[in-house]
């Protein structure tokens, strides 16, 4: 992935006939812009990778957007390397592979294998974004992923991601031009409550979340939160876009996924704890020889609401000149990758409600030993 | 330290009398600016400090400014957390301690203590910044130091931190109105610049330089390295300020330091590797008892300048919006505040000539065991 | 001023005796930060400049901070250059100059001279920030410095500068300590909060607010606004300082002040019109003749919140990388420089309630034609 | 155009047939990217340009970007829209049109009306970027633009624009191992001498050039400078494209074109005389009756190298935050719009060459009084 809108590596996937086309389901990745609210290069990548698939589907690029979940997350600070992974179902079973790497055969169903469901939301307009009516909606989504995927259990989901709509001064406009009133004018406040309603949503679907829950504990009662969630949010959508991953044995292919909770920006031993529920082990690192297993890695955090890490001040909250999602992604993004040893890593800033308050979650997809 | 002109810690310390203002010979620390030329906190936070030194030792600020190093970089990103260590030798011993800790007591020579010297070179004239008669002035400086510590072999010499010059545009208009020519005028080159020639000027006093290495070699053959020198550099010092720092037998006091080198930006194990030294084991983190011990890490690192980290593109080279500095501390700074526990290093960018190439090094000052 | 530790231009004047150290009662000036909550140069600079006015007056640093007015705005964006104007009084006459240029000498009283009072409420605690209890410590506050200066009639008052506190993140940690809540936790939405407060404040004590105006009108009813209101916030304060610029036939010397309202960011007209009002022509520049009469250019500025510019989107408001108030310091302040043909402007975001909606105000001080 | 996806206002004057899709010659526009190397708006919006052009003429749309120059410059800083301004001809005759705007009527021969011609060089490989190679190849172009335009005399010209290829990490990579060197291999860098290299070429086409510049010259020796040149670099073009204007007898239509210097940064009264060549006046604002008239303005600048404006120091130099290209399309850009009334302009930093020393050139297209 040279730049936003190279997809070479996909289409030579294709071409030799390693992925088909029609079997994608989902994509996950990294762009390199600033992942703030003008990041136009996940608009970019997502334009260039349905003309691709549209080129080889013959469905138009409008209507595989309108099914195929690309959730992208702007900015590779740091260590971090743009990247995507590609999610592909074949036959009755699925079959899940990296851009980056080859395909991998599905293998017999033993204890169960990577699971992938994926919904849409009807569009959403700014005045819902931020508010119940959002919850209600990925919540909803999130229970017709689960249904698509074949996955019954909440236990068996190990993350869902789902990417949401975020406000800007145009739509702000828009919603005041038909009469409705909007939770923020701040496009980042917007993206923060966006994100705040998603990990809501996933919560009520997974059965976590509280009854007394409502609107206002948006943004306020981090104590809600939800350790299998992570949530996007762009300008570049318009609905709530939802992808569940689980382990199911009704699924065969040679992938798991597990996650762990990261209890603040310096939670290093969760790396491992998500890696030894795999099987692989990281001595500080993981070893060159298992690198190859680790199909993707999936990262959320956030920068401590409350200026300080193990009670040491940190300074990201207060930065006119660097986004404080900026610096986490960089910051948990090398902490990570450093136990990975690859810098291609999804990581993603704006963390409310979704893990630990001031820590996140990490989720890492790897193939079980040869 | 809760901004860049707050010594309330210090002041608290010798307040106490844990600490005498006369006993202080050098500082470290970070502080919360961009890093780069137009990041004025290190000079606020220097100005801060010399007063109150001025007002206890009854020394003008002027004269405590060109007797004790004060390096700071600037550049508190992700996890990072704005704080100093002080350097403090007492009686015919040494004596170190952290401003946000208690001091240590000197204890009995056992296997050798931390032992630092410091020297002063003239004030450098634009046109000498990053040039040969930088990498002599420093050179004879870092002799000076080891004088001054008592350190005559060189490989008791673990970390030799240099803090340079760099050409503004104000000072590039000084060079020109007195009929001379600068390497660059590009401030930010000529920062890179002078961080070469300072660690050419360490590796040639510890006896590390090439007899070949040369003017061209600066920012060129980065083959020529030194695993032990650190340098900085910035608009607010206008001559090379020297501290070395090293273990002997002739110190006393309970503090030790090792520093291991960084191949790249993730190589995790190597900040296992100066714990190991000191007897600190990171299973994968400090464990909560050990952390005590430690007074200070010290870090440099920079982006790899071809573009790769591992194979992995890296985009810290072609942004715009961020300096490449500011992304790579924030990286390698999490990885190494990762195996710490602890937010509070000395992270420092730039690190031409300064450990492998692409890579940096670790070192850290740590207690015995009690 | 060759950085935000420079005072040497003031220390000269005062060394000459040009000026005396007891006559100055306020600054007003930029420096060259991000402006943000992060910016320490404007309290880098204020120390500077108040060790400065110690070692000539022999009054404490703090005593002096607490009864001068410092009203620093970061962030020379563009053909903005750092500079401070210094207010002085002499005798029961007023003399008022520049650091960069000459001392002004007083003339006989005719047709009104500048004017200027000074005054300081008590600490305003993080929950009083950005609500009633700000709006009415400011109006009592400019009511008092209207006494100062001897303004009776609100319509000779021209300009009124306001520097407020805001909240940053340990600022909440406090104010929760305390039992009490905020009105944000947002750094930059507490600063917006505290220059709307402010310039109800002023509009108040002009006897321009309207009745009904209430806390739920701040950042809310741009309806409301004081077109002689300018509001700067920053952490570096946690008082409110205020200085009232008019017009008085009580007071002498060579110098006045106009103000007029900007209807929006591409307002040129506006410039020349404040301008007339001192005799002064722009065709479309100051002609070089009468640039040396203009002793300090005053602007207040904001992106327009809804968006567009006379019906053309900018982009100021959903920009992650830079802070829109730094887009449109830099933007304005060059248009209003181009004008006077000179960069030394003090120009100020945050225009909330301060001139037109999405415009500002411009104001001029300079000397009568020789 | 309400992203840089976005090319919806040309569609529909394509779709009412207001402008025919194979008419189009070239585009010259703004994108709200950081306008450096990662910059990927102008990617975005040429791929969906040529994507649109594509459905309408049949051509492929690479075919279509190898005859098209599409000169897009990154950064609407401040007041600055995002725009495009659409050139075509049709019949024997030329016909310009801004696609925000409805399409002007061809209109008698009349004391000329604007000329266009437009070419492409070979790809420019990265070794060849900032050196003579790349002068002559624009120098060709330039040559093959006026015969394209069936423009004969040099003085008939008003305004050169090219397009440049500039140095990533990876065409350093690349050149490298096909054993080429390059002149930089800082991004930034790069960009600034392949600018410089066009400006020669330019001045080299236009018989300006001296015989004695050379190489050595370039980035240098800024007493070479064409008055008519601007030239933009990115990383999203591979070789050079050059797009010619003048006014010719020969065309027919109701626009022409006027440039003029601007000698610095404030130089408000070049904007004046560049308006009064075209017999617009600006007292000191263009009028809204006259403001319909102006199709295009074009403006180059530049950050003064020498850290001063008039006399004032300024810090886009200097600055660790804000690219320095940034902070001067920002203040130019407003200077011009506050004449023109409007922020639709085409603002291009670096102007290395290309006018006078620290200045630029402004040129605008407008229609002639009806």
């Amino acid at each position: 992935m040279a730049h936003p809108g190279d997809v070479s590596a996909l289409a030579g996937l294709i071409d030799t006939g390693e992925l088909r086309a029609g079997d994608i389901v989902a994509f996950i990745g990294k762009t390199e812009g600033n992942g703030g609210v003008n990041d136009f290069t996940r608009g970019y990548f997502t334009q260039s990778l349905m003309a691709l698939l549209a080129r080889h589907t013959g469905e138009p690029a409008e209507a595989l957007a309108a099914r195929i979940p690309c959730v992208l997350s702007g900015g590779t600070e740091g260590v971090l390397s743009p990247h995507f992974v590609v999610f592909a179902r074949c036959g009755d079973a699925v079959r899940s592979t990296s851009a980056s790497g080859a395909a991998a055969e599905p293998v017999d169903t033993v204890n169960g294998s990577l699971a992938i469901g994926t919904a849409f939301t009807e569009p959403l307009p700014a005045e819902a974004v931020g508010r119940w009516a959002q919850v209600e909606s990925v919540a909803a989504a999130v229970r017709a992923a689960m249904k698509d995927a074949g996955l019954t259990d909440p236990r068996d989901i190990e993350f869902v991601q789902v990417k949401c709509p975020c406000i800007t001064s145009a739509r702000v406009q828009d919603a005041v031009a038909r009469g409705q009133t909007v939770v923020t004018t701040d496009a980042n406040r917007s993206m923060a409550l966006s994100r705040a309603a998603g990990a809501f949503g996933i919560a009520l679907a997974l059965g976590e979340l509280p009854e007394s829950a409502g609107d206002a504990d948006l943004l306020s009662d981090f104590a809600v939160a939800c350790n299998r969630a992570s949530v996007s949010s762009g300008v570049e959508v318009t609905c709530n876009e939802v992808i569940v991953l689980g382990n199911s044995k009704q699924w065969t292919g040679p992938l798991q996924i597990a996650h762990a909770p990261m209890r603040d920006a310096l939670d290093l031993p969760a790396v491992g704890a998500a890696l030894d529920r795999l099987g692989i082990a990281a001595r500080p690192q993981v070893a060159e020889a298992d690198r190859g297993r680790i199909a993707a890695v999936l990262v959320k955090c956030e920068p401590d609401r409350r200026g300080q890490i193990r009670g040491a001040r940190h300074t990201m909250l207060d930065d006119t000149d660097i986004n404080a999602q900026r610096h986490i992604r960089g910051a948990v993004g090398a902490l990570v990758a450093g136990v990975m040893g690859d810098g291609r890593l999804f990581v993603s800033g704006g963390a409310e409600h979704q893990g630990p308050d001031g820590g996140g979650l990490v989720a890492v997809i790897a193939a079980g030993r040869a």
